[in-house]
């Protein structure tokens, strides 16, 4: 395959030779997600016939291993992608908007986990178990969406199609993940000063102590909403996602001293009442759901179980107290951030492309 | 004074005598909470007689410095309280069941932390900022609420009496020291293990790993509703304390990996519509609650800021995006656990007492 093919020639090409070992990318191979991405890979026996790893420029020339090969990173030009099928994008908003664009024109589908494309209308934003349907309408960009968001949709959106969710009132753990690579170093970085007993602890990353402290979610806050970016993420992603917009959603965005598995504490309002029989019955057969929910043992989702596992570990479901008897529930939820919140999800979306 | 003059007789004198300077005991004074109760005798100078420090028979001939003075701690025994005015209770639900009609019998009235007299009708439960008349109904015992009840207690009781809370949803981030002094040891033991590189931490509070994850509240789950007592605690004592049952509550409680200020994530529904102005200035009016809400600079209540001070922190503040427009708001509040969530909250109460 070549750059100068038009697009929808490439788009057929794809379809047409139902490539089962795509020539596949990974932007960001050095970050966290792009690690776990080659863990998905690995671990879901992702066909590649080759695969190509880009990275900052000035990490170019260094080695990556990836079962059983060394790979020279490289830094991403206009011809990178011309023999590439499928590129797996997560090196940030900037890189995405200069570089999914590129590579889609010459013929590669992207599948970016940053926001920069995520409510472009002709961009399907996309959580398998919710609307995998919707890759193809892809332009040759598919987004992922923000981790909180897709923890959140895979056990609600089964929910939503049981009763009709009215509203949801969220509160999020967020790990230090989320942040990066760098965040959970620094976040270990801090346990280990405060251990040594140091005044002040390493806070280059966040500007405050995180070990033993919780802060709101460090994006920038919309001053005249009030809610930060990632709030904001989930209130405008769900509707794309569920292809609804009648949800109405509250969120406030928690920073926890957890190193990679977000948690949230979901509040549900239904059209109509539930049991909570059908709720379990929902959940039980929902993909991507683990029901860890245990009054007698008071075992429920917790990050450190959540962490390096595919599902959504959802427990503490009860009727709400404080709505109409029977016509809310609420729940708590863990998942792990870099593999369904990110990794997991991309790597879904790159298997339904191969199945197209 | 002594145990065999009649309780109202003892009431009567206590009120006639208009003690400025009462002998007081401190109930569970080698404890967490009772640390903090000596903590705030001596800041706030609060005057006193004499003071005596019970504790578990195991601990008692230990000495306890308080204020230049090092006092001998007692078990306690039907005679403890025949000379002693107030006795602050916070030796644990058992403890006060025993002992507290006894001291009340003897004329000593006791402000008791703990949850076992809070819902007996008889017995006042009482947040100085919100229902410090209710002091003067007491019958010798008076009930310091849960933490998290009180410090909820404080920014929303206001914003009742301002505009009505229909409904509140509440997810919580409590801090370690609920549960106690062992159990902040044993997370910053935790840590060290974890800096240690030991495979397995210490955990014989909690029976799980609490550094870096997280869980649902320690407490039993009643079968039949699915609310921890925690919560159950939220949900029953803050209509008593408001003296209002008209709110509808819900609430998820989480332990998080801080050491002593607990945070709240509080989404209210108004009855009438308001606006952030008048939020803002019913809360800066508040007693007991700062304001620490700066959308700019992203700097909100934090454990770490709370930590140690009186004050509930209230950030965050947002009209809600899940509610009918300019009908609800979202915040984010922190308050010490130890301090307004517990001793604070009972000296202020014992505070009333002098008053009378």
């Amino acid at each position: 395959m070549c750059a100068s093919r038009p697009l929808f020639l490439r788009a057929r090409a794809f379809s047409k030779n139902g490539l089962s070992k795509p020539n596949i990318g990974i932007a960001g191979a050095t970050g966290a997600v792009g690690k776990e991405i080659m863990g998905c890979i690995e671990k879901r026996g992702f066909p590649y016939n080759d695969i190509k790893m880009f990275a900052h420029p000035d990490e170019a020339g260094d080695k990556v291993d990836f079962m059983g090969n060394s790979y020279t990173v490289e830094a991403m030009g206009d011809s990178s992608f011309d023999d590439l099928d499928i590129a797996l994008f997560s090196a940030g908003g900037g890189i995405s908007e200069v570089f999914a664009p590129k590579a889609a024109a010459a013929g590669c589908v992207v599948v970016d986990n940053s926001s920069h494309f995520r409510m472009d209308p002709s961009t399907p934003l996309v959580v398998p178990e919710v609307n995998g349907h919707a890759v193809k309408g892809h332009n040759g960009i598919i987004a992922n969406p923000n981790c909180t968001t897709i923890l959140m949709n895979v056990p609600v959106y089964p929910l939503h199609k049981m009763a009709g969710v009215k509203r949801i009132v969220v509160s999020t753990y967020q790990a230090a993940s989320g942040a990066g690579l760098d965040a959970m170093v620094e976040l270990e970085q801090q346990a280990r000063d405060w251990v040594e007993g140091k005044e002040e602890v390493t806070q280059e990353i966040f500007g405050r102590q995180y070990v033993w402290n919780l802060f709101s979610h460090n994006s920038d806050i919309y001053l005249n909403t009030g809610y930060n970016e990632e709030e904001t993420k989930m209130i405008e992603e769900t509707p794309k996602i569920f292809e609804d917009d009648s949800i109405n959603i509250s969120i406030t965005c928690i920073r926890v001293p957890v190193l990679r598995a977000h948690c949230e504490s979901i509040n549900i309002e239904f059209e109509r009442e539930v049991t909570l029989e059908e709720v379990h019955a929902c959940l039980n057969a929902a993909p991507g759901v683990k029901v860890v929910d245990n009054r007698e043992t008071n075992k429920h989702p917790e990050p450190l179980d959540a962490s390096h596992g595919y599902d959504v570990l959802v427990g503490r479901i009860r009727h709400d107290n404080g709505q109409k008897k029977g016509y809310g529930i609420e729940m708590f939820i863990a998942g792990d951030q870099l593999l369904k919140g990110a990794a997991l999800n991309a790597v879904q979306i790159a298997e339904l492309l191969l199945e197209k």
